[in-house]
């Protein structure tokens, strides 16, 4: 684990039980053109650095009918990322802001999320658009993307 | 753990190491109208169940800012899902299909997703219009929805 440095002034960081709830397995990783989460984009939007989903034998099978999915979720494990920073103070906001109105990868359950462009599979190999993580990045699962339910091109923000 | 049936012709089993690889923290549950998985229904396109997410102390400290998100992306821990099955038959369709191109509770971390309109907060209280678990169901993370990048409304499904 990296030594990781104090808060800065308006961040909170809270006292996390060693103790987990539930265990995840890994299903793979991803392969990006980041070798270091302080490499990887804030937003992918413009960005077109391609990238590999690889799914392990035997989770491999689970792929069976993904293909004519353009679009795909991606959950993965932000191995390298603290945990305990509760309020946040990006450089990019005026003001300290609770980690759940932040896409950060500095979460109690560092879990990332991306709605991934397919380009190409190979069996367990899934060619993608790009991806905000860093190289070697454990994948936990993937869902196919359902624009009926998961698109909502009219959310707002504050 | 339930007893679980047997899989049905054509669906995969694997064998699920009991090692884990990264551990969860529950960070609060989901209220809703369905008190066990088999009362949830499959599609919440046309449903209007209300629904609650509690985020418990001290993870809700967590939510300032979140006011004027009109969508959250919830993450939930489904803790009754089996997690062996990599290839299924779920009766809406006519050939077994792989984990990852269904939205099944099943799978090898059963991780639920769903994007949720928020209806209103107090502190750790957010009503939200519905969602498809079952009462009781462990919260894992809370993300703001950002239309920019999660919303594809043309995205293909086979």
């Amino acid at each position: 684990m990296p030594e990781f440095k104090p808060p800065r002034p308006g961040e909170v960081s809270i006292m996390l039980s060693q103790a987990t709830d539930a265990g995840l397995v890994f299903i793979g990783r991803i392969r990006s053109a980041y070798p270091t989460p302080a490499d990887c984009p804030k937003n992918t939007l413009e960005r077109r650095e391609p990238a590999i989903i690889e799914v392990d034998p035997p989770f491999d099978a689970g792929l069976a009918g993904i293909d004519g999915f353009s679009h795909l979720i991606a959950l993965y494990w932000l191995d390298r990322s603290r945990r305990d920073l509760i309020v946040q103070r990006p450089s990019h906001r005026p003001e300290p802001t609770g980690v759940f109105a932040l896409r950060s990868p500095v979460r109690p359950n560092p879990i990332g999320f991306s709605v991934v462009e397919v380009i190409s599979r190979q069996k367990g190999r899934i060619e993608i658009r790009t991806i905000d993580c860093a190289d070697g990045t454990p994948l936990i699962d993937l869902k196919p993307y359902l624009a009926s339910s998961d698109a909502v091109p009219g959310a707002l923000r504050p």
